[in-house]
């Protein structure tokens, strides 16, 4: 069977089977979304593309951007970057406190908040206009003008965003921020707000199927093993405490975010995206989680 | 370059290399051992065999047995065995007992020392004659009659092995234990004796390898899904709190041993074991980590 | 108002109120006995006595034991016992492994589980015929000789003592134990084994109150100092993680059992002892913990 | 011998023995004092004074104001406030977050630095003119009006404050801050920057030796009850995970700061000040410690 019927035929069951998830409402401004919006999108490295539902509709990636910052980051800074932050998967929550004092404000990973906070505080350290470089960064991966951040959402956030405001103080206190706090806050927030559909996440992560070249632009944006890397970071740590069962069930490297989007990447072949707002105690899609389970197993395609 | 051509070429160059690891002194026995035993055997898919080095000479398998005792129970009692334990990596060392305290006695995970007893004590739960069966799958999997426990490593264990009669007894506590501790611990210890060597160890690998297929015997060991869910057990879970790290550096599934043995495997192609028993910080052969980065650095073939 | 008429008011007054306590279940023997069973006793140093209620009836004291055996280490080796175990309260249950392992095996304090084995073990190198000894140590405190271990209660608590081989083993494992930790167990089980009245616990911690002089056979049993630490002791980690609860509210030094009995120091003055074995939530008894906060209120009798 | 020429005594003793403490660096301006001030201050409510040394100096008193926060807090809002903050010592350093993850934003005891933000939001939220009110409050209790904040000590903590940034941040996550963090930070370092000397503290706290009665104005601060209650919170909290240790070898409710200050309490009896500012690895004042554990020793008079 096709990958086009593969899909269409997953998402159809997936569609009806009950959601048991809630939308994220810890972001007010996350509210505002139809919670049974249902997306998915497929980018092959062969060029094959096939989108179904709701994957042209522009959502808040959240913490899917980790991985685009952590891209750039690790472009700019190559290894040293893990003198500040380490590569194992936590155990713990994606906003845990508890491991930074014991291991003295050194984040576990780059996708856990504390960790991608640091990476946030690297990219102010070394590019003038953060904010518009990285932005550029994202477009380019892309291939898309449009895309952008949300002031409304990144507002929201930052009104009610004590424990990553207490995240980077605490952080901070340990040395492992060289900027100011807020400031590091304003642009943590902004790249969380980026919206983008799942055609354009499938699109813009095609690079990390693709041993680090950018298909758009033919640039090489990470070298083959700095891809790898990221691929297997992903893979022990995208989905937070969850990351075990998503290696488990679905089998690829992967990253989600609390706007309901979930991108995956199978090495060497293509990106699948998936967006359902409503998630999983867990914090993940929970038709996300089903529709890639059931879709590696049909189509037979995980790393595994 | 040819695979055995890449092997032999790192295996020199990482014989050389300064060795800052220690032999396990935790088990005396185990310190019966030439420090500067260095061995090899890749096993592939497609019939191709490379040994090198001490690659024939038995060593104690310790931890990397948690793959035969996990394949054996999970084959015999399907998705069952999940109630009793995890799938997600621990963020902490492999024989701490801060997590099971705070998860009621469920282990995390098959691959540190908690989820292994808890796997022990369903093989006892459901095979009359647990020692002998046990074994036999081994063989049958190996293709070898010749392999065995090792008493002496068993009494050794036993004698100093109070942290796992606590982690035991512990999980007893909590109701996740179903037979006597000591009946219990007696088989763990036994099953951790195993002796084997780099080509025992490979061949033996090969159905995980396979899609869960014995290429010995021709038997279907696990189904397909489990042999995946297995490979995505190792990538996040194998080596403790360096999983992270050696899927980061090496990008394959694989479990490594205190005896200083590690074997890793590229689903769908191959196997590759190594001995070495000078262990790093984190308990994990510091050659076999080195050898192996290097190798699918160089051989392009990690499955990230 | 004189001692026994507010001992007496207050007796009746909790008597007849509501008990939402259970008695302890963990230990099957320890079910046998009347769950509405209530004393009081008191002694001062002036020799007034008052008893109340089930006073004379024998109970199992459990972890009240552990003061006695403090005090008889801490005759025998002076302040060298604080060299494997600590003075801090614990924050955490009676039976918590978590701080051991980030301590190293260093009990907090002598009053949780895992200090008083620490002290069994302390007690077996340096006494000869220790279950001889220590009970002769009690019989003497108390002017007693009939006062006994119950092999009943010990063997049915060592059927079920998982937690207590978990710890006992845990801390061996971090070299914190001399002897073999089954003797160690088995003397720990029979110490919280024995049964004594209120009466005869009130009279048996006088010389708590007394500055260390049995006033029965006019001994020094320990210096003025050493019995001057116990009392901060009791008041610092008498009572688990209800230990700050109950300085705040009754303001005596004191130490409970999940037999369901208390007894509270006042230094210089006289000690209390209550009996009613249904327990709080925090494994004190219900009604003792009420008793005794209206007595000191009523008495005007704490410390602070 | 009487209490002037036993403190006297210990005075020369301790200031001439070696100090191996160090002087609060994470504060800078907190580093600007002699290093090798010592004084001492004894007030009795039988009005003995006697003071010795730098007891007139005025000092930074930091954390020991969280005795005059709390009692504040407690006059107005009675038990109420233990809705939000516990009575338990913690086990852990002053400025832990771990336990305020797993305990749900609810701060263990008022003297950890979690707990007195809790208690600084309280007083904002009950009183109007907050910063002129709490400091009418120690001026009246100390009998003194000169007793003033310290702007540059308040501004140099602020600077650097990133660790209670994040404490009162997480608490405000929980939902356990009602007013804006920085506001409430901003207080609570007003607070900690009070200037005062030993004889000004031991006039002050004269108040819980004394049965909530101010002995200065004659007022009632607090109800009895309440005194007991303060002074049985310092006993098991007052010295963060030292407090144990204060119990054992002093066996006086107290409270210090980093600035090197300690009162204690011997309730119905006297009020005992002592500041030096070198401090020892727990954060209390090195030869502060060694004076009272001498004194307690040497005057007989612990409440244990």
């Amino acid at each position: 069977m096709s990958f086009d019927l593969i899909i269409q035929d997953i998402y159809n069951q997936v569609k009806e089977a009950q959601d048991n998830g809630k939308v994220a409402s810890y972001i007010p401004e996350l509210l505002n979304v139809n919670p049974e919006s249902f997306g998915i999108y497929f980018s092959a490295n062969n060029q094959v593309r096939y989108g179904i539902g709701d994957c042209g509709y522009k959502f808040s990636i959240q913490s899917v951007s980790k991985v685009f910052s952590l891209s750039l980051a690790y472009s700019l800074k190559g290894e040293d970057i893990w003198n500040r932050l380490g590569v194992e998967p936590s155990g713990t929550s994606y906003n845990s406190l508890i491991q930074l004092e014991t291991d003295h404000g050194i984040p576990r990973n780059p996708f856990i908040n504390a960790g991608a906070i640091v990476i946030t505080d690297i990219l102010i350290s070394c590019l003038p206009n953060y904010r518009h470089d990285f932005l550029e960064f994202v477009r380019k991966l892309s291939g898309v003008k449009s895309i952008n951040y949300s002031a409304k959402i990144a507002v929201s956030e930052k009104a009610v965003g004590y424990r990553n405001i207490a995240l980077c103080n605490f952080i901070k206190s340990f040395g492992n921020i060289e900027n100011n706090p807020e400031e590091v806050l304003d642009f943590y927030f902004d790249i969380c707000s980026l919206e983008m559909s799942c055609e354009e996440l499938s699109n813009s992560f095609l690079f990390l199927a693709n041993q680090g070249l950018n298909p758009h632009s033919n640039e090489q944006v990470l070298t083959k093993s700095q891809s790898k890397r990221i691929n297997a970071l992903m893979q022990t740590c995208g989905f937070y405490d969850e990351s075990g069962e998503f290696a488990f069930k679905v089998g690829l490297p992967g990253k989600s975010g609390v706007g309901g989007g979930i991108v995956a990447v199978h090495p060497g072949e293509y990106v699948i995206s998936v967006w359902s707002p409503k998630l999983n105690e867990k914090g993940n899609s929970f038709k996300g989680m089903q529709f890639l389970e059931k879709f590696t197993t049909e189509s037979r395609l995980s790393i595994f």
